[in-house]
């Protein structure tokens, strides 16, 4: 372990990026390229790839043998487990097939992905290019994401389906008609037609 | 990044192949043993592996986090996605343990998997051993790939099954009764009792 | 390739660990960590992490791009597949996450995981946390378990759910009444109410 300016990386780990906030920790084999952004106090595994044009919040967990491609964006505290695979092309083909070099001429092809506040994508999780996971949600370990996924919902399987909701700090929620308080922490919610909401700020949760 | 021969490399890659063809790249931490094949103009992401008696052909992409094993062959222009998990072993159990032994003397637990020309193995896909994926079809991200595919089919899910069609470009492809023109690209195709056939040879598709 | 003791160990790993046993090799990239222990025989392929306080048996095949966190034990004669994804939380957050430290201050959240003996995780399989794979079993390639698996059970899917029975030497068993002998190696089982069971001892199977 090396310090480089105010980051640490691992001896092993090659980091290209100017862009990385204090705090932050690369692990062994890791590899961040130069115009990848990467923010404060974040942790990112052995054996990960952050690439140019990625953009990392802060106190994000990346965990072991993740690729985060350009067009991807993680928010502040978001975990990402250990071998998640993104994508950013909704049809990839190979651009070196002559039949797809047209589509890869210009930038149309790039679908965009946004990983919300606090979200949890779990181990071995697959997301589709071009969707957003809202703040808080918690994708099971082994979804395939195919659609956006609402914020604190809970989706499992393959496609991913809402299974429940959860709360800031990860724990189930239990509906009594439409609203819920988190037996772990006492955060309270209420369900609304478009998902559900926090009744207090998520930062005075603890409170 | 260094120039050996006529391929590139990245100083953290470990090339140990002398069947390399011109204008391939190999980039940081892949490994490529003695005996693997690869072929000109290919693209190999971080962290990948190509083991000895792999056949990979020329304008192949493989994405990052990949291991393509002995008995894989890849034909030419194939796209391969990051976090892609091939075998070659149908039900393996570890060589080492004492009553697995005698099945590891000989070669016969070896299965070979084709991937065809211009297909698309998606993003966290996995392939069981033994199977051949059709020229220019699609394996959506995250599908098990337990069954031969047909080409030009879409698979998803785990196990995949066929859920369409898809052009030599990647479009999808709407059947009027048992023809189709890819409103994309114009290719033509016909549907018989064996799956699509294109009405025009697929390098004259954008003619 | 270097000796280090006993053990064999690519140039370009990085083996911090003093508790690895003879005959071991692990290969490319792949990063062994203080206070991991791995036993005899075992192979370690490209790309792995062996995390603190995770534990590894004897004659134990570890396929490329796989982490073993702490809080799992695989034990002798297990095979895991190729990106095999293991995890050690069952509703992990970002520790960083203002809103998680509490959950992370304790070791409460780490829940263990045990690979039986000889068992077999397919390529790309995916293991929820705090479950128990029993021994000889065998789970398919793409699976996501969550549940224990039984001894000698083969699981696949997403949810992984029992599809039938395998034998010590990983064959397929088919019963005829309660009881059935492997056509491959010979062994015999009966089937009981809390799964398979040896008739005689899974050492003594191919005298």
């Amino acid at each position: 372990m090396v310090l480089a300016g105010t980051f640490r990386a691992h001896a092993t780990a090659v980091v290209e990026s100017d862009s990385i906030g204090d705090g932050t920790a690369i692990w062994a084999y890791s590899h961040v390229l130069k115009g990848a952004s990467v923010g404060r106090r974040c942790n990112i595994g052995d054996h990960c790839y952050i690439e140019s044009g990625a953009s990392i919040g802060d106190d994000v967990t990346i965990k072991n043998l993740t690729a985060i491609w350009e067009g991807v964006t993680i928010e502040n505290g978001a975990f990402i487990g250990p071998g998640v695979t993104f994508t950013n092309d909704v049809y990839p083909r190979s651009p070196r097939m002559k039949q797809a070099e047209n589509r890869y001429r210009g930038r149309e092809w790039l679908a965009k992905t946004v990983v919300g506040e606090g979200a949890t994508l779990g181990a071995g999780s697959v997301v589709v290019a071009g969707l957003t996971i809202g703040a808080h949600a918690f994708v099971g370990a082994g979804a395939v994401v195919t659609h956006d996924v609402p914020s604190f919902a809970l989706v499992i399987g393959n496609p991913a389906r809402v299974q429940g909701w959860v709360c800031v700090c990860g724990s189930r929620l239990e509906f009594v008609q439409t609203s819920t308080k988190c037996e772990s922490c006492g955060m309270k919610f209420r369900q609304t037609e478009k998902g559900l909401e926090p009744l207090r700020p998520p930062g005075g949760a603890d409170a």
